[in-house]
């Protein structure tokens, strides 16, 4: 059973020139619990061996470390799984070449999408974006609280909530039923990222206990 | 035993707005032995419905089919290889992750790349550039018909001869010991793309039988 609770997202162009093993690093102290590469950019020697330094910290932090579209770069470093959008690889492709061992996420906009991700073999969705985001100009319209309430409602494999997710409304999220806040300028965007992430995390973990 | 003679590479942006399913038709029915699919834009699912389509077309014609740089495209549309370049994931990674029966070719810039790459267990090498290309404004410099008679006297692997190569050039290519003539502008930017891969087809096997 993989915790949720607080998913962090790389975004080299976000990070203030900061690696992603020295943000992710930061962003672990703090409480995140699973980690998510994404990099569009560079070769993909670059990437692989990106990849395999945040699979040693992942690993020897104890949390699950997944690879976002590059089932490639997933396989090659023994990643825990690909987290995949409408426009990467269907995740039915994903999880054959995985393997029924790792965890495949889907990117979904709308209800009918999660439906469709669940049907698929799913282990999760990232509902989103919740709230307007400034990480992805193309993103959908924002589905607020209500419809990732209902997605919530309507799937049964966790709903990670993504766009536009802060401390001022991460309770919020969570009070509409979501395992978990994905995040990637809230934190990696952050002056101090562990604090950042700390708060996050108690905030969500309070969200939970009401 | 693949027959390397003449292996054609895709170019979209060279392929004066023809899509990569009708160049390569041409080219087979001109005469291309092997194809690879050279793609770096796009997102990862036009990738893998293209490399698709391509992996039908090469299945229907019996020869091979390979994907550049992508495992991901080449395990998800079950192609026959990939070709890796000095960049890109590393041949004993590719080997691992396509398993043994699949083929895996490496681009070598000069002789000590050839050997490393023979080393790693590639079944063939792309070496060159062996004139100058406008393909790739990033290349090496050309390492003419002396460096790649050089490289084939070296290695046991078959070395297949790019960069700059045309009907001009391609006897002196298979003169140097080529196992064939890898090409993407003279054939993908031809006007006729069927009759230009068939004289390339003609110059290579009359070079052979002399």
């Amino acid at each position: 059973m993989i915790d949720w609770s607080l998913y962090v997202i790389t975004d080299a162009k976000l990070s203030r020139g900061r690696s992603h093993l020295e943000v992710l690093r930061a962003a672990i102290a703090g409480g995140a619990t699973v980690v998510q590469y994404r990099e569009k950019e560079g070769t993909t020697r670059q990437m692989i061996e990106e990849a395999r330094a945040l699979r040693e910290l992942t690993r020897q932090a104890g949390i699950p470390f997944i690879v976002n579209d590059r089932v490639d770069i997933a396989l090659a470093v023994d990643a825990d799984g690909v987290h995949v959008g409408q426009d990467d690889m269907p995740a039915p492709v994903a999880r054959r070449l995985l393997g029924p061992g790792k965890t495949v996420g889907v990117s979904v906009d709308n209800l009918e999408q999660a439906l469709q991700a669940e049907q698929d073999g799913a282990d999760y969705v990232g509902a989103g974006p919740i709230f307007a985001t400034l990480t992805k100009p193309d993103a959908a319209p924002p589905i607020g609280p209500e419809g990732l309430a209902e997605i919530c409602r309507r799937v049964s494999i966790p709903v990670v909530a993504i766009g536009g997710i802060n401390e001022e409304n991460a309770a919020a999220v969570i009070a509409a039923g979501a395992a978990g806040v994905a995040v990637v300028s809230a934190v990696v965007a952050a002056p101090d990222v562990e604090a950042t992430a700390r708060r996050l995390r108690e905030i969500i973990e309070a969200a939970r206990a009401r």
